[in-house]
């Protein structure tokens, strides 16, 4: 029935690939099927204004999207001169959802800003770039722990992110593009590899959804943590 | 235990003022507690570009809000030069809320503008927002019947949103700023007249949250969305 | 012969309502016939980069329209991205027109910023907007004077505006909008509580005009600015 | 008393400097003093949106000073990104009062835009550029009437500009920098040939004026107006 | 002496792969040594409105760079609001480039935007993108012969580019990061297949260079070019 | 054969006036045929944040063209809100350029801002900019010296710069407008009154060209660099 032959409640192939970039002190290639973000974690040993002075740090994070990550090419946001209401809200939903799992005191004065690129776009490029994120945050923290730059332990938990939505009347996992663009209802969940929740963005695309519905996406999504959370464990070694 | 004495599951004292605006083609003064946000509906006979010669409407929404609507002193957006991501969050959201119960079709070739501007803020602003927006929709709406400017019934439900948050331990509905700065979580809830979600945020602000506190927050947001309707008609005279 | 069948040298009805923010330091809800404006009055204990160590502070103003203010909408101005000329030409005016009457000194290093939003606009929302800002002021000047914020006398005198006009070769006092657009000659008068003029500005919308006329238009507004400082006496309880 | 020697009533050495630029319908380098200004107008066979198929055209000005017209440098407009409210404001004047001595139907669907370049800046540079940009508008008028793409008679009147001020106690006539900075009072005259007013713009600096110091400033503004309207004859060979 | 090890006349390790981007209709990934550059070509069938109706097409290049792409996190074009110069600059080299082995008739109304996104930069990223966006062009150009899109023979001659530049008084062929912040002088040169420059740009870092110097420069372009040329051909399959 | 009917190896006439703003450390009217830049020399006693503590000082330029330098009007860069690319190319070619022969360390913490507007545009506008920027320069560090704020000799050399282009085949010197669009290739030239180069910039805006078509271009440069290196000694009295 999935336009992929998936079955309701099956992921995408997924995959991260750590230590990507040269540069970066944390970085990590995410895949979830076609859809492609790389993901850098810049430790920078300076914090935002509003924060100088108050002996804790910052973790915040930036969304792009090449601009032929899409079938059709979209307009280059720094040619416009700003970012689209849509990248902003989705970088500030990496932003709060990696800050649920980080103790910003134990940072020190230093931030962390997560760059989450696009390569290519196949439905779920948030989801991805939050899981692919945390690792690239984890290895940041490594690297600032050996350099002696962490006051105790930053990290309290894993957190990664799946959607979920309603796909002509059945609830499914993952959603790809061609699921999502004609889904009656989309949803978002971030939750930690504890299993609780950090984010939940629900939305009718189409007819209004109700509560049982909204509990069987929970379950595919508590499904689709579970695995995620898995698979960063194992490439990180842990 | 709430800084304003309401119990758990009390809203705010809510208004609705229609008719408020001398020019708007509906409008409405919405009030919830301290927080009063003026929703004007404008109509226009034209259609975004893209959406020119597909027979049907658009309806969207901007959010602003006065710079001493808080506090302390906000500056001001066109002063800026841009818009917030919060605010082009918070307009999308209303925007996608009040499509939800409009039939694009039935409008034609029309477009009807939702202005939301916060005179003052005391939490709440966009659910005041959303259900506001919606009597303005209604007036605008008719408006357009009475000049046959319609294809059919354009309303297909009414819509209203309430936030619910985890305060101190305890879910609570209708937060407060004195709640929101100090909510562990802080849940948004977009509902039909007829009880149905078409929008759900949740977010961990301090601790993860689980299940079980995800469905107390529903409850409770049920029970707000039941009143807010049940003044929608009153005023609107249904 | 006016559209509301006014005498030429009518006033519309005056309204100033003060304290009705909940957060500004000081504020009014001044309407001009059917023209309404917010003015709140903000004080920051710290002054533009430009003045710092100067040892005195400064007074400024920022005007804003809401979208629907006017009988067809107006883009938003934060979306588009910046203010016209004519809302700077506006903000600069208010904010002359107040600094004519303190004594910067005596402020200390503090700024007063005065936000005036028109939230209807039926002709005259400059004058208006002047005329409010001045009760605004009146009051976060008490507020620092309770808190032993200033040195010394502040308001050195009251001021008000008002506009005038030749309306189909008539000179008429305070013009509504239907007034406005016909005008031939339009001028707007800012004046102290004690006579005198702190600003005129006289434009020839269709023919130009003579000395004769312009005496007949200072004539109308020392009327009306006689009226409304006493207007604004009255509600200040002086 | 006055810091150039000059008389009360004496003007600064004016001249106009027709057909500077090569490539501009009309163009003219007009200085007041040390204060400098070139002015081209360029015609196009097309007008502004709104005005399109009305069967009139339009005339419009933008203004701009080069970053070392001034004693210290100024920050480039088009490095900063936007145009000052002063620029902006600068830039409506003068455009409004060219227009106040235009037949716009005369036109036909074409506009002139009249650009006012400051090369050197010594106080009164709207004024000269006004005076100025209308011996430019003159020419280009000419040249659409040497190719018949007028409709009858396009100007009206003759339109020039100069400033006036209360220095130290006594009005003078057309202030240098060194007057502007430490006017009391100082206001802007834009009159024609025919000694009617276009637009009065008076601004108390310092202490609120009274209307015998308003009227002395007018009388200097008359003699000095008449001056310029006849040297604009002469050296347009009227 | 080289940082690298490598000879004066070598240049590092090249590769392109194609066709990485499952949605452009051309692509290349291009590697020179550590800098990597993702080249994508998408065609669209409209041309900027400047040349509607001209019966030609268009070849426009735009060019980014990853936040992390460096040493230190930059700050993102579209956060900042605008491109930098050096961005501007380069992508206008890019463009003209590859317009210059391009017959714009032989397109038809049609434009090929080369975007090329830089994953990881150590010097060359402009003469890497050149390299690989022919490749992606290529590719390209060959999707619309499939679909009888073109009117002849669109590729005039292949193009490729790299840098020279004189290292600690040495003339060295295609400059990695740490040469290129030490050089004395810095080339870069873009060639086609068959031998001719199509762009030079030579600029004195430290101390001006003479005609010899120049001409040594132009050797290792020669030989660079020449490699290049023949890993194009190769991977493309001529 | 030219349109000018100049030899290929003839040069415009050249004009720099020196000392031709009340205001500007330095200053230049430079002309080149019909191109006429007017530059100005600023020295301000700070430097950018980023050269703060480090003892050197800095030289930059700014670049404009008034909207009516050109045959068809030009939209103003500060109405439009930011500068060309063309615009911004150009400026940082200047700059470079004058810092080739500026030893930055012999400033002191001084930062001098080379403002190149043009006035009247005929080809050649950068190369004629930079030409003259160096005399304003010269006098604006003559200047610096007067009050004693240099550490040692500022300048190295002089500098100019020339266009050279193939029109109709043939290689010629100081192209004109009409020789500028119709070029094959075109190519400015960065040189010392030494001989030496600090930029070189060929373009093939036609043709690709070979490495004898260069060299003739090479040659042509060098013969104008002379007469311009001499005509800026005997305007400077050197």
């Amino acid at each position: 029935m999935r336009p992929s032959g998936r079955q309701p409640s099956d992921m995408r192939t997924v995959t991260f690939e750590r230590k990507v970039s040269m540069k970066a002190e944390g970085s990590c290639l995410v895949t979830f099927g076609n859809t492609k973000v790389l993901c850098t974690a810049s430790v920078e040993t300076s914090v935002p204004g509003w924060l100088r002075g108050k002996g804790q740090g910052w973790v915040t994070a930036e969304y792009g999207m090449l601009p032929r990550a899409t079938g059709s090419r979209n307009r280059r946001e720094a040619t416009a001169g700003k970012q689209t209401g849509r990248t902003q809200e989705i970088q500030r939903l990496i932003g709060r959802s990696l800050r649920a799992v980080v103790d910003l005191a134990a940072l020190g004065e230093a931030q962390i800003t997560l760059d989450c690129d696009v390569l290519e776009a196949d439905g779920g490029t948030r989801t991805a770039a939050i899981s692919g994120a945390y690792v690239a945050l984890v290895d940041a923290v490594a690297w600032m722990e050996e350099r002696k730059l962490t006051k105790g332990k930053v990290l309290k938990d894993s957190i990664a992110a799946v959607s979920c939505g309603i796909y002509r009347g059945t609830p499914v996992l993952d959603l790809d593009y061609l699921e999502d663009v004609e889904a009656e209802t989309d949803a978002n969940f971030v939750m930690t590899g504890s299993g609780k929740f950090v984010e939940i963005q629900g939305t009718a695309e189409g007819a209004p959804f109700d509560r049982s519905e909204l509990e069987a996406l929970m379950g595919l999504a508590e499904k689709g943590i579970t695995e995620l959370s898995a698979q960063q464990r194992a490439v990180l070694g842990q």
